[in-house]
């Protein structure tokens, strides 16, 4: 057991005995069984982790990239909320746990050659991006002719909550 | 010039001459900057690569996650077509030079810590999938009472096209 079941399980927004233990994925076998068949082999690369793609499901608009090891994929199936293998603080992160702002997942995708994984979720909380913004992807880049002068355009015109408030000073999940 | 200017630009569905150098991409600098400022500042990893998320520009669906060196994002803001680091290749890979796939770029926009890019682009061949279909993501995990035997279901009924007759036996870009 980590640390991270000693946050308050109602804090998180589902109920911690859900959890199993982590589950036997599948070992990779052949391109052809993995491109084109019907059994989750998912590659975790040589650092353990595989890049996730979450998509709001109702609106479609991308709202991160995080990476899972096998701990975060599996709970996300178990939980039915989307886990993360966090980074920076190289720690399971159950994505909400400080901020509130879990993803209930609807649907698990895998790719062609099942190394990214794409979930689509539901907000719990109106916001995905630790800087308070609904998405993470909150600015474009202008481009003006095909050149670009590097400047980004916000387009998000508020944010939907205060990271100071939800995260204290550490403003990180 | 790398080998990929000597595939025919018609093929490419745009002119070559249009390719600037490498862009003078600005220096990172600190946190706040990055997070909530209005210069592009993008992470190439220690790998040289930044990851980029694919987007349908009109029906919001993910069509892939491909990777991007200087080079490749470069090109894709100067020629307005996606370019990617094919990383199993190891070379830059303007999408569809060879299946005619490619992908024709709406808007560019980057997350909070500027670690991913997203593109959502218009397909000029209905599909992106190396495998035929139209999304790399054509398969969802089959999830029950939450659990699962690992088992995908297919998304799409049929490929949009012959992959094949587009790459030959080698079956990738």
């Amino acid at each position: 057991m980590t640390d991270y079941f000693k946050v308050s399980p109602d804090a998180r927004g589902y109920v911690a005995q859900r959890y199993s233990q982590e589950l036997p994925f599948p070992t990779r076998r052949d391109v052809q069984s993995i491109e084109e068949g019907d059994l989750l082999m998912p590659c975790f690369g040589e650092d353990g982790l595989v890049p996730c793609i979450t998509q709001d499901a109702d609106t479609g608009e991308v709202l991160m990239l995080g990476y899972m090891n096998r701990q975060a994929l599996s709970f996300t199936i178990t939980s039915g909320y989307a886990h993360y293998w966090s980074r920076s603080r190289r720690q399971l992160w159950a994505k909400g746990e400080r901020s509130g702002q879990s993803q209930q997942v609807e649907q698990i995708l895998i790719d062609d050659d099942q190394d990214c994984v794409l979930v689509k979720v539901r907000l719990t909380g109106g916001a995905s991006c630790h800087v308070g913004y609904r998405s993470c992807f909150f600015r474009e880049l202008e481009v003006s002719n095909r050149s670009t002068s590097f400047r980004l355009r916000f387009l998000e015109d508020e944010k939907v909550y205060d990271p100071a408030q939800a995260y204290g000073t550490a403003k990180s999940e």
